[in-house]
């Protein structure tokens, strides 16, 4: 591992922490809103912040990311404590959409990022930046017994999708990672933005 | 691996895609009944179609199969266009029930081909099939918050684990692929087939 | 591997035997309840069993245990049959929530001591103790379409979580793998036990 490589692996592990407060605090409101006990907001805390990583990780047979970093466990720690202080008080459901946002464009940069990186090829990269970015939710819908958000909802997942692959082609036209992951972000997060201000969505099957 | 590994390798792959299409059309009708989005679609198409392979090589520690073959993929996206298009518009529920038997028995043999490749026990290759079979099928209902139909109704795994192990014996016994292929898809074919046809089903404890 | 190793592994293979028969009994009993067929209560005698130590072994990337050792599928349909058998027949909860209390507490030490011996931290350590009692209860109650145990009900994996680290701080003060393991256990199984005795739960978010 040369330099860049190093530098680049802790862009993107700050970028991978940053993702998971935020999930992490998404996950732990939906447990406290639903009564459930500290171990329960910890639990899907835990889902929605590193099962999305974890999963990649397993399918790319590449080391469980947050086994070796206890950082992550800790973000996931002060998620489900902020969740559960400030869970029950935040009336307004808006500004978790739109940190969930933030996530979900990060998340997507930094799945596709790691699957380049490990010589994926640009399908596969950004297949595992959309697993990166919404299997944790999922998981969380499924183990709180929710209709997964994932598979109804307006466009969520195609945002990953959208910007793991603006993040995968302007790695591929030689920018920047830096330069790569502001494109990818930016895709991400303003489609999902536009969804969830402008009411976006896919059609359905007629 | 020598000439024999190759062509065995080739007619397995074979054998999944024609399966893995079959999975995904199936798949993607559920999600099109249900009004899902595009996004929805792809994703219950890739449940049940790779899902099954996929738990298995985890499992087993295999590299996951479609991570090194685009055409896996390409079968996925295939099934679920094939799904979106035509699903709204087959009345009968019928159709879909055979080509699911069909795949159920493919990949049935194949996961416990795969197994036995990897030097496991006649007992853990003949699971293999049935978690290749079924799993995928299992993580689609779940996913769709339906009642797993793997758990409840007539005779699904079933039929596959007795296809696993009629190839797995027939292998052992020194056939040759093709015909301990041929015997373990016809088991898990016919066993599914007189299923659905004549209504069999497992006794329920009393 | 020393002689050390071989005994510590043969003590822990051991206690998740036992461990696995009790969760495969009150697996296969809901099973049972839920009126399903033979496959369908060997399923859920399987995911409660052994479900949560695949898991952990997946996540360590360690070979899962069941695949070279034949003992925990005998186990498991051992607990199937006896489910089936005596299912139906058990007209009280009771004595399934204590052997299951048992098979928690056995779990929680064998799954810590496990990641440990992997040479992992006591934070994951102790994680893994809690993702090997609890997970497969939770794959269960996914599977079996019934509103998680671990996430509502009363001081559960938080047992786990106690009595692994009971275990974990005993081994790193250099006590003995058999005195470790008691400690961790009658932590874990006595606060388990307080949980169903004295109705005792963690406190919800207000």
């Amino acid at each position: 591992m040369n330099l860049d490589a190093i530098n680049l692996g802790f862009a993107l592990g700050l970028l991978d922490q940053i993702g998971v407060l935020v999930f992490a605090v998404s996950g732990g409101i939906v447990a406290v809103r639903a009564k459930m006990d500290p171990l329960g907001v910890l639990v899907l805390s835990f889902l929605p912040a590193l099962g999305g990583g974890t999963l990649r990780d397993l399918i790319l047979d590449a080391p469980v990311f947050w086994l070796s970093d206890s950082r992550y466990l800790l973000m996931v720690m002060f998620g489900a404590i902020l969740a559960w202080i400030f869970g029950t008080r935040v009336e307004d459901f808006k500004p978790i959409r739109w940190a969930d946002a933030v996530g979900l464009a990060l998340f997507a940069v930094a799945g596709t990022a790691k699957a380049i990186g490990l010589g994926h090829s640009i399908t596969i990269a950004v297949i595992m930046g959309g697993v990166t970015a919404s299997a944790g939710g999922l998981l969380r819908d499924v183990v709180a017994g929710r209709e997964p958000m994932l598979l109804k909802q307006d466009i969520y997942a195609t945002a990953a999708l959208l910007g793991g692959l603006g993040y995968a082609l302007s790695d591929r036209a030689g920018l920047s990672f830096e330069l790569s992951t502001l494109i990818g972000f930016s895709l991400a997060f303003t489609l999902r933005a536009c969804a969830i201000r402008f009411g976006w969505s896919l059609p359905q099957a007629k």
